[in-house]
């Protein structure tokens, strides 16, 4: 028997494998500081909360916490989430009707590709953008327009220029600190941005995993306040309370949130029940505003303490913007280094990182990287970081 | 604003609403007796033993129970699926690692419509067939091909004869005690399917939801164990433990599930980690196999109840074949009865069951209709078929 001759859709045959999957492979060893992942830190999960919640929900629903649910989620966390992120966006009759409950943002993005594109549609993402995005929405065959980053997020003016050649199904943006480069859209240019769409009535997908990570204590006003006809939102508890739950959402107006309601059926009926239910006693038991604190004073220390590494051993090799929340640093690389190579090096030095690469869709800065700073302990980010810094002197040494 | 203008993608333009959705609202009303839904009876999950298991889980995991986890899905649990239904498939290198863990059984329809499928490409389904099945796969717009179905289960002449003229991406099928209709495919026909299926080079899709539920002793062989080169096998606990939990799998080909992997990845990441867990701890602190006799019992009392109603009150308005498993009578309405007109009048007469319409891509039979046994206490199936009768009854006067 030869398998070799089943025959693929189009679209598989276009993907690949994810590369960071291959990478965190390699860096399983446990030797290896691995700055590579974007996990959150699992000493910061309400594990005793959460038991405690799991045993209330037990208590409370009984066999039903078993059974079938609905598709669009559990109502009480539905209206827990709306009154949380978004009962005062002005919009009419906006309410937790507006609210579907996902497995994982991840699954948001996948229903999103499906309502919305066809093969060779255009879309726009920021350049460069959230590999799980380009993964999803590249499963429905789009034709993937980069907008390049400032450091004060999207550049609007490249944006608008596209935008008067094209007209595209949607903009994808991560704009408060975003994976992988930390950038944070400005006040003013979220203003513009919301301008610049809405004169062109191109929808906005705003994913916001990272928007409560913050390290500084002003909140910015999402981009779909400013623009909530076209937006879709999307969020998770992934980075606040457990990502292992795959409880995540989309808030969208009504007539889109009907289209994804259908995709969310065909894919996977409804979102995992206990983990619903669960969330829903913990918002009733404890204060998620503190869970966010701790999250807030412990990674923006790790923050502080890598990019105290950085200066120290990479300023010379290096470049970044200071990111005000989220998980990672994304450095540029001096003199043409290729992180490709780098990474060979680094592993060979028993520390990783993500490569830019993947994050672009075509034509990749070859001399950028991701680093991780939710995961590894004050002392391993110390250690990495100078082993990173040993890596770049070896290969830029064996380049000259 | 005016919303009307979302540019939405074909596939999703094609989708309608879920018909069995708008039905089970019409029918939760407390008065009514339900036959709609293919919900298990909730009062046979093992509601303490699940609870045990989950802090059992919480105990041995801690915050990894919490934590992103691998795509594939928890190794053990895999180990576990394998020794239980594939152990003894004959085909080279068969192991764990040919099991893909997926959100429910419905996502691993949705991950192969994606895989396979391209637009207006042949696929061959059961007719009447799956309503979930239908839903996933006609999202990648592919041309269903309808299989008739006897009592024995597939008309293997009628593939046979379609496969002579066309060249279908896979066959879909749910041979053992099926769903709409009851029906199971001989082990004779099984072994007939896998010829013809061999000779052409043709996939199956051997969907088995309700395998374990049967009602007589005797074991029926899968199809996928008398052709394992081009099965794709699909399983739930869905039917034997939770629902709820969303915890269905995949078991293929390597090169099949490395392709099913990336789509998972892009849809979702991975399934839910506390279920894994969960379900890990009850199969290393339980016996499943004591569980599902629990479910065969109570249904096989069900079942022979709800027959003994029919018998009573519907002999002369219908025919059927009686299942030897699972959880669904298929009645054929006498004297062309319409099943929508019929199922009109039994909201009225608060009773519900699911028209047969939306189980055909085409050309409905419009007088058959589907009744879950399952679900209803056994006062209420004789309470509810009762009903039925009295409805066939009027609808019958009325066009006479």
């Amino acid at each position: 028997m030869n398998g070799n001759d089943f025959i693929f859709s189009d679209r598989i045959l276009k993907s690949n494998r994810s590369f960071i999957r291959e990478i965190l492979k390699v860096t399983s060893h446990p030797e290896i500081i691995s700055f590579a992942g974007g996990q959150p830190d699992p000493t910061l999960f309400p594990l005793e909360e959460l038991k405690f919640s799991t045993e209330a929900a037990f208590q409370k629903h009984g066999s039903q916490l078993l059974q079938y649910g609905v598709s669009e989620g559990y109502i009480p966390l539905r209206e827990k989430i709306f009154e949380r992120y978004y009962k005062n966006i002005k919009y009419p009759n906006f309410s937790p009707e507006n609210i579907l409950i996902t497995t994982g943002s991840q699954q948001a993005l996948d229903l999103i590709g499906k309502i919305f594109i066809n093969p060779s549609d255009s879309i726009l993402i920021e350049r460069p953008g959230y590999l799980g995005a380009i993964q999803a929405f590249s499963l429905y065959e789009p034709f993937v327009i980069g907008i390049p980053l400032e450091d004060d997020g999207l550049d609007i003016v490249a944006l608008k220029n596209i935008l008067s050649k094209t007209n595209p199904k949607f903009l994808y943006s991560n704009p408060t600190f975003q994976n992988p480069t930390g950038k944070t859209l400005s006040i003013e240019k979220r203003n513009m941005l919301a301008e610049v769409l809405r004169s062109n009535h191109c929808i906005l997908i705003e994913d916001n995993p990272y928007g409560e990570i913050r390290f500084e204590s002003e909140k910015i006003p999402s981009v779909q306040s400013l623009y909530p006809e076209r937006t879709i939102s999307i969020g998770t508890f992934s980075k606040t309370l457990s990502p292992g739950f795959r409880v995540g959402w989309v808030c969208a107006p009504k007539e889109i949130l009907d289209k994804l309601l259908i995709a969310k059926q065909a894919s996977d009926l409804h979102s995992n029940i206990p983990s619903q239910f669960i969330l829903n006693e913990y918002l009733n038991h404890y204060d998620l505003d503190l869970q966010i604190d701790r999250i807030r004073n412990s990674y923006r220390l790790k923050k502080e303490c890598m990019e105290e590494s950085l200066k120290q051993y990479l300023t010379e090799f290096a470049d970044w913007v200071s990111p005000k929340g989220g998980m990672f640093f994304w450095l540029t690389l001096k003199n043409e280094v290729n992180s490709m190579r780098l990474f060979e090096a680094a592993i060979a030095n028993n520390v990783a990182f993500v490569p830019g690469n993947p994050f672009y869709t075509v034509e990749p800065e070859t001399n950028t990287m991701r680093i991780n700073f939710s995961h590894s302990s004050i002392e391993a980010i110390e250690r990495g970081i100078r082993r990173i810094g040993e890596s770049i002197r070896k290969v830029s040494t064996v380049s000259a």
